[in-house]
């Protein structure tokens, strides 16, 4: 089991998550504000871009644009573009997306469970 | 096994992770670009402000502040403030930040063995 940066970095690299490290690239990407609540709503099923602004709640038109565009090209999210008129366009997880979010779901399921009283005990 | 947002929905509220819901605070804090990589360097154990400024490489003295306060804040990290001369002080996880780095080092331990791959395909 991995507990800790130590574990990782025994089986790949000390300059893991470093600055200017691919590791580090991807997860600026993946723990972008954005990207993850993207990455969520995918986790769903496919999505149309209008459902996937309204699910993704907050997120501004170009914004949704651009992080979809950084997890297009890391491989993480495909986009199907459809030549029907008005033009339909559609998003879903890649195998590599559906593998990360894997690991990313227990993680927000934590989240879920814990971030009431997490702020509570700030007040 | 929690395969999807729905749910993680079916146990919490259909608000989890909207605008304006702890959850979503919790998660800006989180994942935000430095919270993560803090979080990362303090699951190697106890360290002191000048180490952990070292070990989360890139990240300016005031973005280490507000960070540390922010996870301090939500109960994942403990500032322990030694008085002597020169003062010494340690941060280190709080049994809720161990809680949750077990969700975290897994999809850590995933980008760090996908990520080289993931950005040579985008050249």
């Amino acid at each position: 089991m991995v507990v800790s940066l130590a574990d990782i970095r025994a089986v790949t690299s000390d300059a893991v998550f470093t600055d200017g490290c691919p590791t580090r690239t991807v997860l600026d990407h993946v723990m972008s504000k954005w990207g993850v609540l993207v990455l969520l709503a995918l986790s769903e099923g496919t999505l149309r871009w209008g459902a996937l602004r309204r699910e993704v709640d907050g997120i501004s038109e170009k914004m949704l644009a651009s992080t979809l565009r950084t997890l297009e090209a890391d491989g993480l999210v495909h986009r199907e573009s459809y030549p029907e008129v008005p033009p339909r366009v559609e998003y879903a997880l890649t195998d590599l997306g559906r593998d990360m979010m894997e690991r990313v779901l227990p993680l927000m399921d934590w989240i879920a469970a814990n971030a009431p009283a997490m702020l509570s005990r700030a007040d």
